[in-house]
C-alpha cells in the first residue's frame, strides 16, 4: 500500500475541487451566481486561450504548407 | 490524521494532473505538441464557453436594468 501524509491528500483534494470549478467555469456549464466583473475576467480568460489557440493553429498550418512546398519542390527537381 | 485509503489518493493525483494540463492548454499556455485537429477541438471548447459566458453577462445586464427600472418607476410613483 502506497500511502502519503494526509497533508498532501488534503490539498490534492481541495486542488482537484478548485480545479475542476475553474474547468467548469471556463467551459461556462457552472456560472451561476458569477456576477459581471466575475463573468468579464472569465470572458478575458476565453478570449487569450482562444487568441493563442488560433495563432498555434495558424502555425500548424504554415507549417504544413511549408512542407509540402518543399515536397513540391523536390518533385519538381526530380523531375526536370 | 485523517487518512484516505491509497487508491483515491492515487486517482486524486492523477485527476490533478489531467486537469492542470487540460486548464494550461485552455488558457493557451500548453499547447506544443498540439496537431491541427486537437487545436480545433480546443477551439470549440472555448467558442462554446465564450458563447456560454457573453450570454451569462448579458442576463446580468438585463437584470440589472429591471432593477434599475423598477426603482425608477417606484420613484416616480413616490414623487406623484
Amino acid at each position: 500500500m502506497q500511502l502519503e501524509n494526509s497533508t498532501s491528500y488534503t490539498m490534492s483534494s481541495n486542488e482537484i475541487e478548485e480545479k475542476t470549478l475553474e474547468l467548469r467555469k471556463i467551459k461556462g456549464e457552472e456560472l451561476h451566481g458569477m456576477d459581471i466583473e466575475e463573468l468579464q475576467k472569465l470572458e478575458k480568460v476565453l478570449e487569450v486561450g482562444l487568441s493563442r489557440v488560433l495563432e498555434t493553429k495558424g502555425e500548424r498550418f504554415l507549417d504544413e504548407i511549408t512542407v509540402l512546398q518543399r515536397k513540391g519542390a523536390q518533385l519538381m527537381a526530380e523531375n526536370q
